[in-house]
């Protein structure tokens, strides 16, 4: 495939959501004939995406909390702020939990329609390496198509929280009242990596819970080590329903951009980007080393003899990479 | 460094222990001058190692809930039964929590001194892939030494506990009673994984909050998705210092494996070296990759400019890989 690379690089920078649609779809692409088209297109537009000064905020939490929902009130919010708001949502590929996005169009359609907003779903069936990439370099295509705030959804299981906190600023943690039980579904690797938490739902007859495991809440996370040490995470109640809470959830994520200061935004972002380069390496090596045809030939005849116990893992890997 | 590797698969087939260390030493060793004769080693062994019938049990929990006390009792108790036993205790690199296996030789001084029994840490500074591999080849050259037990210690934090379920056949978790706010240390993720589950240092005043910490556990695992569909997990209390309980965590160990049967031990090993092929090959491809002159040479300045800003992440991988 041939791609006219000055079209989509001008499209983007002009905010063309057609043409930054097509841009992602082709950084997305795990074809390696796309590679040296994609290479070309974030080279170009890397200067326009970094100099953007933009928001990223990560939203997760368990399957079930509301996050859709959420971002559709939350992302509306921004927008009356006079904000652009591109929503990319992760489906990460967990073997044990899993997690859908199918309905989210529907939970998110108020968003869906605002010609300020962009969403988009990441593709699934990806190693967490390559969703954490494609899902930085679809968030650079954004910055450089004027976007000031972009959101990165994330269902809170298996690595995919590890990952939002290697491609954000700022991560906001949803969770929901109730009793004793619900705290123990959220994993302690990810309160650690929230800046901001929110007990969602907190509507109706789910207000006083939502207060009483609002203050729990705060008991537990004091005795968490610190992400970042001039910020204290902090935990609000919100409701998408009622809009209560929302425009709060905002100003802290602000407050925690002023705590932290331009300086250590940049920081964060500079080794983010050395961990992604990182990961993208060991990546496209891989890749690279899979589309051999003589190991691609070999693959399953090794896998074979493993699986049937003839040939032991490591010794049948290195015969792999050394014949 | 040319090794004897007849002398080596000699010794270890005689389960002389000062062979077995050297050929563990020889198998952790990331050195590429080093691969042609583990390799060698590991297929030599390989027959021995599988055609043995051992017990594969890996002993996870957060630092300071007592494992190295643990599977010093633990052991003792199993070398009692007749078995010769092996610890290999991984200290994880977690970027976040991190732990430490100092003082753990102390706390399992009687095991130590023990001739049924062999003691190995698994060195640190590794990436998770590279501890599950080089853990994973350790277990076959200590089946090939005569083991028939082998106790994996994983401290649970990071992706570490992923790992351990990825190369035993039963996962033990520890955890520690207390108010309800220990429970929400435990990672659904590690309980998910756990086969049986205990509440240790159930002694003294702590005897009755062990047992109350038990009966709340066990509703929360019944919540949870089973690991194996013929093992509902177990929850029993136990105690080092005083012995209380440490047969019957044993027993649960072998009920465990009568539950499953022989058959779905083997598949499910099988699998396990399916994953361990998979993961050895990325290990290794990396490692090869960028251990070439023309990589490690640029990779420094690519990093950098990375960091600088220069370079988007993506573009800097792609660069090194292709030119």
């Amino acid at each position: 495939m041939t791609t006219d690379i000055d079209a989509l690089v001008h499209g983007v920078q002009e905010g063309d959501r057609r043409t930054l649609a097509r841009a992602i779809t082709l950084v997305e692409s795990g074809l390696s004939a796309d590679l040296d088209a994609s290479l070309e297109l974030l080279n170009q537009l890397h200067s326009a995406a970094t100099s953007k000064d933009s928001i990223r905020i990560g939203i997760t939490g368990v399957p079930g909390v509301g996050k859709s929902t959420f971002i559709n009130a939350f992302g509306e919010h921004m927008i009356q702020q006079g904000l652009q708001v591109a929503v990319l949502a992760i489906d990460p590929t967990s073997t044990r939990s899993g997690g859908s996005i199918l309905g989210d169009k529907t939970r998110m359609e108020q968003l869906s329609r605002n010609p300020q907003a962009f969403i988009r779903p990441t593709p699934g069936g990806l190693h967490p390496g390559g969703v954490a990439r494609r899902t930085r370099d679809t968030i650079a295509l954004c910055e450089a198509a004027g976007f000031d705030a972009i959101l990165v959804e994330t269902i809170g299981v298996g690595q995919s929280e590890v990952s939002v906190a290697d491609i954000v600023d700022t991560v906001v943690l949803l969770t929901l009242a109730g009793a004793g039980d619900d705290l123990q579904g959220i994993k302690r690797g990810i309160m650690e990596l929230a800046d901001v938490l929110v007990i969602h739902k907190s509507d109706g007859d789910n207000q006083l819970p939502s207060r009483v495991a609002a203050s729990e809440l705060a008991n537990v996370i004091n005795l968490l080590p610190r992400r970042f040490e001039a910020w204290q995470p902090t935990i609000d109640t919100c409701s998408s329903l009622s809009g209560q809470g929302i425009p709060e959830v905002f100003s802290r994520v602000q407050e925690h951009r002023s705590a932290l200061g331009n300086k250590t935004i940049r920081e964060h972002r500079r080794e983010q980007s050395l961990r992604g380069f990182d990961d993208t390496l060991r990546d496209l090596v891989i890749n690279e080393f899979l589309q051999r045809p003589e190991v691609a030939q070999r693959l399953g005849d090794l896998q074979a003899k493993v699986r049937s116990g003839e040939l032991h893992p490591t010794a049948a890997a290195v015969r792999l990479l050394t014949k």
